[in-house]
């Protein structure tokens, strides 16, 4: 008889993500929701086409000097979300959280659009009521509302501050957003790094964070459009893939208990450019949080 | 001085439908709410791209032998939709047919996703209690619930249904459904029309409906994905255009009251064949309407 | 020392197209113009789209069951052309097709838009004035100008009649257009089969053209955009390649000598699918003329 | 602790096909391999293609009334074939099939281009020295040999027909080849019904294989490129997808011990429209299976 | 009854540019003419791409903390032009630009090619004589004809040199020409900043226009391929958003009279990366201009 | 009588490459194989996409004053490779490069895959024993083998190290590869810089090799996706096209013997943007050793 042992995994899990949930420090899963998306949909296929084009992905990273497989990594695969449903929708994503949380582990959550950080956030939030949150945007989502909805991608860094308080969300990239959202920002709610983001702003923000748990949000339109053509509403004027790693060598010392990376939608980069730019980023990122946790933050 | 006037409209209103909302007959309008769609989204953009490519559209129908500019259609543009919140959405456009209606037009929407056909339906059954509705497809629609969700683009025929009840609805070109949703039709609830759409079974339908009102709904996805690519859950097995002409001619005899046509998903078909098929369809259902009150239903 | 020849003749002209032009029967060239278009332009690309293509070309054609590659077939390559000056651009077209007519060859121009028919037809009208226009079609191209605009591809066949006069043109397939042109057309000006084109029509076209010369003038959106995308205009409606197949069948005894191919627009269909349409129907139409003139025709 | 049967399965296994490999009736795999292409490559691509977009088929059908869910399918995933070495990529194959077949259940290999065929039918033939191959393609596959290679996509049925001998291959909607081919096939080594298939075609093939193991590959580029762009080398003058259905109906009474789907190749056709028309044919061949092996069968 | 204000203006003009006619500084047309393009025509539909994304376009600029709403800009609309004649065409763009300038308003108009600056630049040249050009671009576009056409996209700032003279144009950015491009820039009847353009430049170019008045021409391919995909002529080598920021910084000085944004061909980049490129730098110009009249220009 | 040197040779040739094969200098040709690509095939399409687009070719270089035209470059067009068949097709490959060595000629062969670069280098290495490769790329290329295949396009620099021995390889742009083949190249095998590539490295590069002969392989994707997203593996973090032009003018002192551009895979980049910089960058590099023969390598 035949084991399906004997033929790819490729298909199975995220490549390089094949630990047992048991075993795993980081879990990964998908959270493919885009229902709030007011220009652009199409995250909801970030997830998938990550899996799917992680057969192109080297796992080792020359940056980290470290393999992705030997990091321990589980893929959950992706929530079944009842589109049209936002609230329940989120509900789904809190519950994945709170358990992946319960049973000591990292939530490492892939988008869907920015919205479904407010679920996996408030999970981190009750464990952890110190929590900072770190948010790599080119948008600075802190509407009060969007067309009167107030659960929205456009506003959900001001649903978090509602929970956070002042100071305690740290905003890197953000070069859109209304007149009121960069007054309010300004009128010191959240610590706001417009415009871009680089080695020093990132080393500000580290030193800021201190010993306190982060959860690290990363909408990937921080990337310059050039990078990331692959999502909803594209802003010239970001970062490119080694702006980035020097952000995140600067991240090597922050105590990350939670992270997402959302907003890519696949279909508009035909390339398979932007899939491959989120891939990379993901592989780094995990390596970040394994490095951290067997050695700064054992 | 300068005139607005001076200048093309073409980029202000749909080509052919230049005229004011006094005077019109029909009104025109999108809703480009596509936030139940399970598989693919993107139905949003259909109005838009309809009005952008309606500069190639010949006003001329040589299947009529009408033109369009000479019929009174009013192109209100499309409504702006607060995306995440279903049931907002909705009433914003049942707010706008009961006020056509009101106004003694016929509307006319532009999807966006089929769930949208709801709103509209309810304003019309208001004034109409025996209305019929006739339903061209490739999904059956029938639905109890999708993932526990009650209102989305795969239940709408059976939200329609609750306020029918049985006989009322006739649909056509319906090959795809759940086992239950065949069932559900075949035990009377509906008079279904499966795997195709031809002039006999659109004589038998205008037949049954006599003169009664009806409201006609026309998923663009009952064309072939030959025909129509541009849609999010394209269904082999369906009609062409020139079938479509034939049951058009076939419903010459009906009262209608209100139309639709959704689910042009225009970024899943970059060569813009499918709106162009789109435009053409609504062209010669125009057309037809026009026709109708001018003619037969004077 | 090394030679061309060792290398494939696939990078440097149509497959199947090797004559040299003193042993040529048809001598074939792109008339990569498109400067008129209205709506959606990108025809320029069509000759070297297909040249690129025909390397995936069958040459042998199991409806004829003759090889392409025994036919006698020059290609010459593309004509550089004076972008923005039409009436430079169609002056050179006219002195290509006269040099090859006065060579005693047969002329097959692969568009580009439309308009360029005109200079083509005016080099063959001198050597034949009786000469017959076979004209297939999604369009009438019977305006008597285009914005104020004589020369244009809305208006090629208005311009073609002025001097053929009443009866010589038969058009097919044409399903869009102005009332006026119908009208045009219906006066007796031309011959015209509207909205689809069939062996019927066909064979009536080829019994009336009898002996006389035939100019046939393809443009290949009379194929339905399911076939057909990539082209400027698209109109649903339209015929199929078995249907092509049929109408050239009835055409094996018409006196062809000059023909073109026109409006294939590669750019708008990204998979290929309208260039392989294009490349097989001039294969066969190659076939067909080469048929002719070494049987019915000699 | 969490287990992953807590989510959606649709990442891991085609959407329909989720039994276990020992309940298993049919056994699904694909054989990414698309090393021998001379045009277009890309149908490597095409089984994962597939297991994504099965989120949007419905596993109903209502043409055999019958749902993929009941029966016994199992999707093993993808092979990890050597790229680069033909051989060793067919022994691959070849080993899978045999294992399939030695536990006494039927395989459907997903291609990947048609060479994969060989190795798939080498197993069966081992078992099977009378079985017969029914063979629907485009293209007649019966080359000697492709720029001296054997072993290729252009000469599968050549390769085949060595074991097989005379009269045991029969080709249904050839419309491209050699005039060598052709004739190869004309001198009675293959059964061809060459430019079409359709249900009379289909019926007389099932009566010549009565009740002999038949071996059924469907190379997907015999539909029209109208329904099926998604492919390597586009053919116009194919069947669509009701012209499948009347086919796989008369091969109700077929003895099928192996079949394939193969030359997807999703790149080439972004609206996703290939990909579900590989689907729906795939959704009804495993019912057919199914079906035949429960009654006529058993 | 019913307003049409009631609706989503969205339709009618681009986002943040709602000011009527007559209260308007900067007055925006788009002139959608590319007539004379040698190799990938398209940006006809550059315009009217711009005002359909403009939905997704934030309207405040955090870079000059200013929102465009409150500039006073008119949106007319497209000009009909008359495809296939480039003389009319430029006379029509030359009296629309004759008229706003009349009116005592500054035009600001989206291409189309950059032919069509030379219409717009006639009109200002007979009310300010000794105007200067600014001229932002990857291509010099000085050669004195192509294939003997004078109006051509690659020899506008030729023909404006006719009319101003030495010294008066200002070229930055260019890195692609003819060898006698070049060598006519550095014989000194142009001011050319070759491969790059930075803010240095910038500022040598404010100083040296000093008080006169500008008329401002952008090209939109100055930018580099990697951010601006969507045009004809695509150069590797140019500048980024950032980039383009720094030297509008150092242009706030500048008397601009009149402006352009051309070139932007929106089909070559589904990503739609390059419109929002488009539309951003839009916002940034059209801010820049209003600060401009409302301080330093007062 | 008619000459095809009236048509443009744009059809026939690399723009720019014109010479006769008897007076060139540098000759080039395509190797169109992809035969051994792991994730995404495609680079079959590049020489041949790169003619095409040549007609947008700007001969003349800003960057090194001299126009391709006055180089004597002869296209010998494309080789026809027995797709399938590995060594095969290398073979025909070092023929190829062996006649033109013999003919005292230096190769520029566009690709195709990487694997191509070693049969090129094998005739190389006969005539030029102490032969030096400087290397460009994303990836190391130094697995032992790739799925137990040694010819592969992840190998070939270990089969290209396998004839050089230590020191002769030098590496840059390298950003990815598995943990042994950066132990390799660190080991001392080649000499490796990571991540990037600069003038400074190049300069460290043109002073080892010295007087060597040296062969030069470029393969594309060592620029950033953001330029050149047309390629089967894109990997973040890479250069751009004026880092390039920097690096190449530290190569003015080399002594090339032999070149290659190769990955290229024009249909993952849509917008052309990719084949215009590779075509670019063979300008660059053509007039480069153009130089060099006629200055410094007289």
């Amino acid at each position: 008889m035949f084991e399906r042992a004997d033929f790819s995994t490729l298909s199975l899990r995220m490549s390089g993500c094949e630990a047992e949930y048991k075993d795993a420090l980081v879990v990964l899963f998908g959270a493919p929701f885009d229902g709030t998306v007011s220009f652009r949909p199409g995250s909801r296929f970030g997830p998938q086409a990550m899996r799917q084009d992680s057969i192109g992905l080297e796992t080792y990273s020359p940056y980290q000097d470290t393999d992705l497989s030997s990091c321990l990594t589980c893929d959950l695969g992706d929530l079944d979300l009842p589109m049209g449903d936002t609230k329940a929708s989120l509900d789904l994503i809190r519950q994945t959280t709170e358990r992946i949380v319960a049973d000591g582990k990292i939530p490492l959550m892939l988008g869907g659009e920015h919205l479904i950080t407010l679920a996996a956030f408030e999970s981190l939030f009750v464990k952890y009521p110190e929590i900072c949150v770190v948010h790599l945007d080119a948008h600075a989502d802190l509407r009060e509302d969007y067309l009167g909805v107030k659960l929205s991608h456009a506003t959900v860094m001001r649903r978090i501050w509602e929970y956070t308080g002042d100071g305690k969300i740290f905003q890197m990239g953000i070069r859109s957003g209304t007149q009121d959202e960069f007054a309010f920002a300004r009128a010191g709610h959240t610590e706001l790094f417009p415009l871009s983001a680089d080695h020093n702003m990132a080393s500000a923000i580290a030193a800021a964070a201190g010993d306190r748990p982060v959860y690290l949000t990363i909408d990937l339109d921080i990337y310059d459009p050039s990078c990331f053509a692959g999502t909803g509403t594209p802003e010239p004027g970001g970062i490119n893939f080694r702006d980035m790693m020097q952000v995140l060598n600067e991240f090597t010392g922050l105590h990350i208990v939670g992270a997402d990376l959302v907003e890519l939608a696949p279909h508009y980069d035909a390339s398979g450019v932007s899939t491959a730019l989120a891939l990379k980023t993901m592989r780094e990122l995990l390596i970040l949080i394994q490095n951290q946790y067997n050695g700064v933050r054992k």
